[in-house]
């Protein structure tokens, strides 16, 4: 089983070459011989002789040489054979463009075609795929019939139709692909495996995907963080469709209801460090973005423009995607001072006015690129009566060629500057048609790169909890088909993994309550206490509970509880008090929970409770396992973060006991994947050193087969 | 002054005409000559003699016959006697290009120039513009180098820089223009007069603008909500640059924090029914929607594409924007089953596969356009092998010629489908590179229409008021030179406008406290009884307070009070008691206030009061004079406002008391514009039916001059 063998074959089999004109047979016969592939071609068609100028075999097993990739475009009925006869001519990967399987209900024939392949450790790439193009090897083993230049780009797409318009794309864009390739039905050959293939892959800089479904996040976490956090970050840039497509679908657990399907990949993208694009235009400017420039820490941005209005409209975006603009030095003011007119602007945005020649822009370019505190350009011109649109773009290359820092350029307008673009991006220069892409472009690129330094955290992990008991716990669950477990067994759950609960304890004397209450809490705890006697019924009625005891008063009120209640019922054996913890008043209501999201993960969800879980709906979904920084990023991303900092001259709130809650549930459903939903709601987040606690919990396990 | 005499010159006088290449008095000499004007063009300098043909006049006042027009393109000390010189020769209107005047700080030529035009009845564009563009008459009064074509979107901008970009994108996009201008300094034309032209000119069916800055939002909500709901409404489209700048700004007032620049121009374009634009590329895709199609309600979409990814993403914009997919009828899906493939998808989003040609395309279209759910149709194509481009251009072309239904077209990719996209814009269809634009300009369309067919709502007003009252209040203020009032004295200004507020009343007797009781509230109010004795100072020490006295208590309370108070101070003389109605505790606490955006006007602002008003800032605002619909608008624009329609089995909340209180304030601020900030906060909303209270207010007012 061999990537070599599929993206740099030396000889190809086309099995299903077709000479009918618009056919996919023919398509991909005709890419492999015009567009420059150097390899050996052999069409494979028992009722033809001669195709392209290429002979056509009957069958590969009568090609004159073995060969390493089969491309495969038969019916689906003989696609099977066609995989085991191009096994048996050597190769060691097959692209199978036919159509015909899962995706018309046809499930065992896709189970066949992949065990088949399995078998025989042959890649195999589809069924229902557009193909693979290598422009390194002008190797175009598809049907779309365009060539896209050589690049760092690996795009994979799981719709073939979007490869056509994507290409047309790249190339008004001037960017290119190290390899690019559409995956179809995925039964063998998924994003996964291509992420692995593609970090390793030194053609490949930038990592781009069209995506409709997943599966198994944590896996895709891992190597997506491993990919963007290495020595030699690689981005994952990202389009996925179906973002409402949950809407409609109705999960039945409460906080299935409020996660659905988007929501879940969110999460996944947001933890993975995966960078999604919201539009196919968006995908292509990030996908420009990381292909040319090298990555570099961007946060202070310059601008310099020759028109106000686009200046003050790109300064929106850079604020409101999280970059600053750069204050200048008061050196490069100076010497801006020194040669710009005088009703120029020397702070940023430098607005070098309607009049600026190519010239100016090459000065002003360059003083900025020294600027100490400069760490990204963006340029922009608008077409005016004194604009050298072309000598503009050829002065911005010079200076693109003299400095590592990132500039990115938006000439306005389209068939007036067109002559400057094109200049820029055959210089590899990002452009963009209108200004606030290039600024948007440019903070995601900041963003990650400032994530691709950080290091990879482990997941959070607790020793104090005991599995034991609870696997022991489900393992009797099991055997008696018990699913639920309402709240006081699933408050057992969580002590074992040494959840914060309020504390229950049994006093048979009132020094014994005095001691066990002074054990518990701090100075503010205050208990419930109720009388335990095997004849009372009802304690209330009998002064068996008493509410709201201060530790300090624990010992009066268990002998006047004593006192009162022999009192009232003289017949009763008393045994003792239980002392409950009672919850604590200051604190603030969250929500954690679990949702198991089937073909992604578990996930965990982090949310604010009370009645605005309903209204706000400001909750955070994670997968399992959480690392430390996941956990802090969950909960500063909720809406209403800011109640946990205190509010009004409140305390803040324990955020270490928060992370330490969501990393044990963490490891709670890692350790015991049959959890299927788990609510701990209310969670009562105390203020600062004061912890949280547990109110109340429920939870559902399914069968493991 | 007439706006004829701006748009439709017979004879036009160049002021500053200039033989130098690249000047701004060269370049509109120029294209006033080149560019299809068939008026007379009078190039006025004392130093040349002829210009691109035409004679050159030492001055205006030498031309061979009046003008109606005068563009001045002169040195800034210059423009005054320039435009005194044109008024002689008859000239109604000026456009002043030069800079030089308020936007370098001279406010005193740029008044001067004002009251000039003023005194003399001239219309007065600029100073510091690019021109006028008048497409119809091919009058390109304007440095600007391309005529746009000829259409019907008016386009002002407050940048010139911006306009030749803009000439530029349209060109692009197959749009024309009624009217293309720049505005400059705004001295005295502005938007709103503008504005108020465009609602009457015949050639103008979209209004379009790039904004910076605007003032008088009651009148241009006014305007824009007579333009945008008449029988033959036109859509106001704009960009709004500045967004992040007010995050710089610090506001004092409390009110005003919240508030912010931004958030005021976004409550005036929703109150006036504006549409914003997000970026430039949006404003013209916006533009040409609203510009190639006839106003028609849109809620139900079809699309219909050849590639079910594309579909996918552009179901996600739908849903996303408030559209809905339209459910085909049984006999529209049976059409469609009788001849497409088996593999298509004859439900919304309808795939025609990806061999799919320009008859298929023509005959689903057919059928679609048919589709009595159907209210407008999305055509995605993606250039696979079967692809006809240029014919399914054509398909297109002919389906929309015989359907008045809205179809916007995503040709996807650049240069292979450049051909048919041509052939779209040529034949007037909106057409966008990418699926999501389309689905976007869509939905605003579709919102528009919706909102074009409301009436016009008047203002909130209320005749049990007590005006006079609180002009005496402020008219006493105002003489004192107090501008604060806390608490009591706020209340006092807010009882006169018969806001709901606690109750007081004094009662001597405890027949009378009885009967008083009874006629506060309802069942469940509660009081606080205080006594009243000119002898007592500290009233709880003497027992002289009760709290949470039930209605039927209260005579039995008096007499307890009056008893125990006469034992603890047998000397004080008692006068009785005062009944003080206690805030109920089933409310919501909200915010409702006032700031004053110098520029703009007076803003309302709502929000959800009490700590989240911090957290959250779940506030909204809207522009006094509110009417009803104003009100609901901004209730149910609160993130949270799912709280006032009742949860977890609470009742819902009263909102007609909410709407009343929003607009007993518009109407205070109305008739008391020297209000500059009021806070009722928290003003507690009640369940449905029971109203609502002020518990706290406070109120700053200005000296008006």
């Amino acid at each position: 089983m061999s990537f070599e063998s599929l993206f740099y074959p030396d000889t190809i089999a086309v099995i299903g070459a077709s000479r009918k004109l618009k056919t996919v047979g023919n398509d991909i016969v005709k890419n492999l011989v015009y567009q420059g592939f150097s390899g050996m071609v052999y069409p494979i068609n028992p009722k033809a002789d001669e195709l392209y100028g290429k002979r056509v075999y009957a069958n590969v097993l009568d090609a004159p040489s073995d060969i390493d990739l089969a491309v495969i475009a038969v019916p689906a009925p003989s696609v099977v054979d066609s995989v085991k006869q191009a096994h048996q001519k050597g190769a060691r990967a097959a692209v199978v463009i036919s159509a015909g399987c899962k995706e018309i209900g046809n499930d065992a024939l896709e189970y066949e075609l992949t065990i088949t392949c399995q078998e025989r450790n042959m890649l195999l790439v589809g069924p229902n795929c557009l193909g693979v193009i290598n422009p390194k090897i002008r190797m175009n083993a598809s049907f779309a019939n365009l060539m896209p230049a050589k690049g760092n780009i690996a795009f994979i797409s799981q719709s073939g139709a979007l490869c056509t318009a994507v290409l047309d794309y790249a190339k008004d864009l001037g960017i290119g692909f190290s390899k690019f390739m559409s995956i179809g039905n995925k039964a063998s050959m998924d994003e996964l495996r291509l992420l692995k293939y593609f970090a390793e892959d030194p053609e490949t800089k930038v990592i781009a995907l069209y995506v409709e479904q997943l599966k198994n996040a944590p896996e895709i976490i891992h190597v997506v963080q491993n990919l963007s956090r290495s020595k030699n970050p690689k981005p994952v840039i990202l389009l996925k469709s179906g973002k409402t497509e949950a809407g409609a679908g109705a999960i039945a657990s409460h906080t299935g209801s409020l996660s659905g399907g988007d929501a879940a990949y969110s999460a996944l993208f947001d933890q993975a460090g995966m960078i999604r694009a919201s539009s196919v235009a968006e995908l292509f400017n990030l996908a420009q973005m990381f292909s040319k420039n090298e990555l570099k820490p961007v946060h202070n941005v310059t601008i310099i423009t020759n028109a106000g209005g686009p200046g003050v409209l790109t300064t929106d975006v850079i604020v409101d995607q999280g970059l600053s603009l750069a204050q200048l030095t008061d050196d490069t003011v100076q010497k801006l001072k020194d040669f710009l007119p005088f009703a120029a602007s020397t702070h940023n945005p430098v607005d070098i006015l309607g009049d600026a020649v190519a010239e100016r822009y090459q000065k002003t370019l360059e003083i900025v690129a020294q600027d100490a505190n400069t760490e990204a350009i963006i340029v922009l011109l608008t077409p005016q009566s004194m604009t050298e649109i072309e000598e503009t773009a050829r002065a911005i290359i010079e200076v693109h060629q003299n400095t590592d820092i990132p500039i990115v350029v938006s000439f306005m307008g389209r068939e007036t500057v067109a002559p400057g673009v094109q200049l820029l991006k055959e210089a590899d220069i990002v452009t963009t048609a209108f200004p606030e892409p290039a600024a948007k472009a440019l903070a995601c690129f900041g963003r990650f790169v400032r994530m691709s330094t950080k290091p990879i955290s482990t997941p959070l992990a607790y020793q104090d909890v005991n599995k034991g008991k609870v696997a022991a716990i489900f393992g009797k669950a099991e055997k008696e088909g018990k699913t639920a477990f309402p709240e006081a067994e699933a408050i057992e759950i969580l002590k074992a993994y040494n959840f914060p609960l309020l504390e229950t304890a049994f006093a048979k004397t009132a020094d014994e309550a005095f001691r066990i209450a002074q054990s518990i809490g701090d100075e503010r705890t205050t208990f419930a206490m109720k009388i335990v006697s095997p004849d009372i019924l009802h304690k209330s009625d009998v002064g068996g509970v008493m509410l709201n005891i201060a530790k300090a008063d624990v010992a009066q009120k268990f002998n006047d509880m004593m006192k009162t209640v022999a009192h009232n019922t003289p017949q009763a054996r008393l045994e003792g008090v239980l002392l409950v913890e009672m919850a604590p008043q200051n604190g603030i209501e969250v929500i954690l929970g679990v949702n198991k999201e089937s073909e992604l993960g578990t996930m965990i969800m982090f949310g604010l409770g009370g009645i605005y879980v309903e209204v706000l709906k400001d909750i955070c979904f994670g997968f399992a396992p959480l690392t430390r920084e996941d956990a802090i990023r969950m909960i500063n991303s909720l809406r209403s973060s800011a109640l946990f900092k205190g509010v009004r001259g409140q305390k803040s709130s324990d955020q270490e006991k928060m992370i330490e809650c969501i990393g044990r549930l963490s490891q709670l459903v890692q350790d015991f994947p049959q959890i299927v939903e788990l609510d701990i709601n209310p969670l009562l987040v105390l203020p600062e050193g004061q912890g949280a606690k547990v109110l109340d919990a429920r939870m559902m396990i399914e069968t493991l087969s």
